[in-house]
C-alpha cells in the first residue's frame, strides 16, 4: 500500500482531503507542539493523532514508533541509537575517545554541520525548540548513555559529557574561535577523550 | 567638564546637535560594525570617530581605551581583566578550580545570567554578533590566559577551556538539561576543575 493510499484509507471520516505530505506535516506540527509542551513521556501517539484529526494507525503508518515520531518532529538529522550502539557495545575504557571521534566526525561533515547548527541555533533562541532539544538530549543521549554506564550518578555524568560536546560544537564549529576552529581533528580528539572518559566512568 | 558639555565641545563643527546619549550610542553603533567587520586589531578609535562624525577625543572622553570601547560595543556585562587578574596572580595549580568557581558564580547571579544569555544567544544567531563574541573571547579571554600561562599551545589550551565553559553555560543555564541544571554548584566545580586544569596546564 502506498503512502497516499494508506493516508486516504486511515484518515478519519470527517478528516481532511489533503495529500500525504500535508497530512504528515500536520502530524509533525502537532507532535512538535506536544513534545515541547508535555515532554517525551507525557506525549502519546494517540494524543498526537487526535490533535491532527487522524487515526492513530495513520501516525503509526508514517512513524514506526514514538521515538521515530519524536526524531522527525525535532528534525534531528541523526539517529542516536544507531550511532551510539557500537560505542556502547565496545570497550568501556575507550568510550571517551570513541564518543569524541564520533561527535567530531558528525560535525566535520559539511551538510551535517549545517543541519546540526540550525538545530542548536533554534534551540537557543526558541523556547519550544529548546524544550524539544532538552527532551532529545535527555531521552536519546543521556538516557541511553546512563543506561549503558550503570554507574552511580550516570545521568549527571552523561550531561557533563554533553556539556563538553555542546561547547565544542559552539566554539569550534558554530562561532569558530581560533586556534580551536582550525586544530586537526586528532588534536581535538586527544584533548577531549580524557575529559569525556572521566565524566562518564571516572572520579567526578 | 560634564559629559554633555564635553560632547558639545568636542563634536565636529559640521556635527550633530544631538545630546550626549545619542552621540555615545552613535559611536557604539559604528564601533560594533567596525569590530565585527575588521576585528579588534583592525579597528582604530580614529576610524570609529570618523565613522560617527565626531572628534577622536570625544570617543576617548566616553571610553578610556579601545578595550573599554570594545566591551561597551559588545555589551559584555563583565570586565574579564578585573575578574581574571586575581586568578592569574594566584597558584597556577589551582587555576582550573578558580576558573570554574568564577564562571559559575557569574552564571548563578540572576541578572547577570540574563545578560550573558542574551549575549550567547545573539552571538549564535547573528553573524556580526558572532564575530564580536569571537573577537571578545580571543582578545579578552584567550589572549589573557595564554599570556599568563606561558606554555606551548597556550591559545589552543585557552580555547579548549573556553569550550567546556561555554558548553556548561548552554547545557546547565540556557537550555537547562537535568540533572546538570539542578546539580549543586560545588558538584559542578569539582567536575569541571580537573578538566580546566588539564586543558590549561596539563597534557593535552
Amino acid at each position: 500500500l502506498g503512502d497516499a493510499a494508506a493516508a486516504q484509507r486511515l484518515a478519519l471520516p470527517a478528516g481532511r482531503r489533503a495529500g500525504t505530505s500535508t497530512t504528515r506535516s500536520a502530524i509533525l506540527e502537532v507532535a512538535r507542539d506536544a513534545f515541547a509542551r508535555d515532554g517525551f513521556d507525557g506525549t502519546s501517539i494517540r494524543a498526537v493523532a487526535r490533535g491532527a484529526g487522524v487515526d492513530p494507525a495513520l501516525v503509526h503508518h508514517f512513524f514506526k514508533s514514538k521515538e521515530d515520531l519524536f526524531l522527525a518532529a525535532v528534525a534531528v538529522p541523526i539517529n542516536p541509537q544507531a550511532l551510539l550502539a557500537p560505542l556502547l557495545a565496545g570497550d568501556i575504557e575507550h568510550l571517551g575517545e570513541g564518543l569524541a571521534r564520533l561527535f567530531l566526525s558528525l560535525w566535520e561533515d559539511g551538510a551535517m554541520r549545517l543541519q546540526l547548527t540550525a538545530m542548536v541555533r533554534s534551540s537557543l533562541t526558541n523556547v519550544a525548540a529548546g524544550a524539544l532539544l532538552r527532551e532529545f538530549v535527555s531521552q536519546q543521549l543521556v538516557g541511553r548513555l546512563a543506561l549503558a554506564l550503570d554507574l552511580p550518578d550516570a545521568p549527571l555524568r552523561s550531561t557533563l559529557a554533553g556539556s563538553q560536546l555542546v561547547g565544542m560544537a559552539v566554539v569550534r564549529y558554530i562561532v569558530g574561535v581560533e586556534p580551536l576552529a582550525s586544530a586537526p581533528v586528532e588534536t581535538v580528539v586527544s584533548a577531549l577523550a580524557p575529559t569525556l572518559q572521566r565524566y562518564l566512568t571516572g572520579r567526578i
